[in-house]
């Protein structure tokens, strides 16, 4: 309630809303402590209520505690249904959080003459974006079992090893540790296409001498975590270990510039002056990273053109990477909590080039 | 580029678009084969264009084949830049698939004066919902993996074993043979949490006694399976017994009503029918299935709202179940294809509410 409480501070006192409509699955989440309803109607006089299909009814009675929750039946068209409610608690102007058009569209016409409807989904991740000591707890335990996952990797990965046989062993680590779901798809990404970020994961055979760029993430309670390393399948060259190296020191630099009120870009712009004074600034082809919580991608982003400065709260990834097509790539990342001296880190270890097993 | 031809036949020649802009991931997916793009404008003259930011333009170029590949810079307004290139090739009326409301604002405001622009997602999911032979070889390979996953579910699953853990055998199972990732959080739910439909996955210990929904799905290349069984761990009960053996006969008649042109609320109705006349219709809480692809659920709805029909390329569930809150829940599930005569199942086996452990 405390969440609903800062939002109605922001839209209702801080501007002159008096509805707010929240149609998005993760702010859902965030804001009933349940995602399976359809939509949430916070009115500034009446009750929160929780908008909610007969397949998810009485799981949500259940756990959507502190809510009027509603049934939407089969033959109920949801739009008509929240334009009604948004008659009933006198609501003028109603500020969303995020529709598609076509539902926005279905919407509006729907609340015609009754209230008008605007999108405010930067005051919802105004809240979302610092996370609160609850989430942070749950934080921590995604980033230990994150790093459950790259102890496998470094264990298990070896010349002859296919991609998704690393990836198989990986997530079964961190699920038998407890972890509810992986952050994202893994990427277990060798030779050559660890030059792609988003390299996903093959059925290729992992080759003596490859970079092997591991990127990972357990979730614990529908919270995230987000955490890269690279390594070597056998000896590392001169090059990669040099590349490596470099990779590391930009990480650390970055690292070192997490703080309270820190510009965005100048955290971003610590790593890049590493990678660009070594003359790979143009292989640096991503921002330096990015928030997480319950989606792996939030804001705020560490990027060049960030206007932002940080908050204690704020967790982001810290990710440089350097990426050289026909040869391969190299990525560090954690996801850090940022505090008002420094930050935390809630991935941490296995900084090293060379596989464990 | 059959898809992107088929698309253009029905935008183009049968509608009066000159344009047509995708940005939902899923279709840039189906469209151009490569899922990284932020967006692809296909013209009705002009080439096809992917737009893609510097993190995965290496990528595209490699991977996005037959497509001219756009690089969106980090300073470069994304709309901005696809308004421009609507403007160069002529468009007037452009249709697009499906935007948030903010960006369909950036999109429109970009036209003013050059273009009108329209949703059309419509059209999309009428050329994805008939998967074509290649598309059904890789929903078949994602289904065989599903019941991998199953047979661990059948073996693993006991008295005092822990939901996640269970979990993580299923997963572990369908990685090792080759999964992509889990089609969508896997589902362990036992004892009264069963009778939530989507009940997760906790840290609870499977008791003697207890119904298990297991609701699983591998995916290949994308393409993803769904199936659910239901078994219970030690020896089912006779109430058990019977509930489970009238779901298994409503899932068997709508299987047999699977086929092309068979009205999609007929499907249904067999189902329904059989828990109605046993008296649990109140309890059998959700749609008989839906379609299934590159997403976990896609149209078409069966559902007793349903106004369409089935097509040969079809690839739906049948799900029904019955839920009663403090008791449990069962559900049995196979993901099938619809074809000229009958239907085929992707997902097979383990009719059975007895553990094989």
């Amino acid at each position: 309630m405390n969440r609903i409480n800062a939002l109605k501070q922001k839209a209702f006192e801080e501007k002159d809303f008096d509805g707010f409509l929240i149609a998005d699955e993760a702010n859902i989440l965030y804001f009933a402590g349940f995602p399976g309803a359809a939509c949430l109607l916070i009115p500034r006089n009446g009750e929160n209520t929780l908008y909610v299909y007969g397949v998810n009814y009485e799981q949500a009675k259940a756990e959507g505690k502190g809510f009027r929750v509603e049934l939407v039946k089969r033959d109920e068209n949801l739009a008509a249904k929240v334009a009604a409610q948004v008659k009933d608690f006198g609501i003028k102007k109603l500020a969303f959080d995020m529709l598609t058009f076509e539902n926005y569209r279905n919407f509006a016409k729907g609340l015609r003459g009754k209230a008008r409807i605007k999108p405010q989904n930067k005051l919802v991740w105004e809240l979302r974006k610092v996370k609160d000591a609850e989430e942070l707890e749950l934080m921590r335990k995604a980033g230990q079992l994150t790093c459950e996952g790259m102890k496998a990797a470094y264990e298990f990965i070896r010349p002859g090893v296919k991609e998704y046989e690393a990836a198989a062993e990986i997530e079964y680590a961190m699920r038998r540790k407890g972890s509810w779901s992986t952050a994202f798809d893994t990427i277990v990404a060798s030779g050559v296409r660890s030059a792609f970020p988003h390299g996903g994961c093959t059925d290729m055979e992992i080759r003596e001498g490859d970079l092997v760029v591991v990127d990972i993430g357990a979730s614990y309670c529908y919270y995230r975590s987000d955490m890269t390393r690279t390594l070597v399948a056998g000896k590392p060259s001169e090059k990669q270990k040099r590349l490596y190296e470099i990779v590391k020191t930009a990480q650390q630099k970055a690292f070192q510039a997490v703080k309270e009120k820190a510009k965005a870009k100048a955290v971003d712009a610590m790593a890049r002056k590493v990678i660009e004074e070594a003359g790979y600034g143009e292989n640096f082809v991503h921002s330096l990273g990015h928030g997480v919580g319950l989606e792996v991608h939030e804001p705020p982003a560490l990027s060049p053109q960030s206007k932002e400065r940080l908050t204690a709260g704020n967790v982001v990834t810290i990710e440089p990477g350097i990426y050289l097509v026909g040869f391969g790539g190299i990525r560090i990342e954690d996801t850090v909590l940022v505090k008002e001296r420094g930050a935390e880190k809630f991935t941490n270890g296995f900084y090293t080039i060379e596989a464990i097993g």
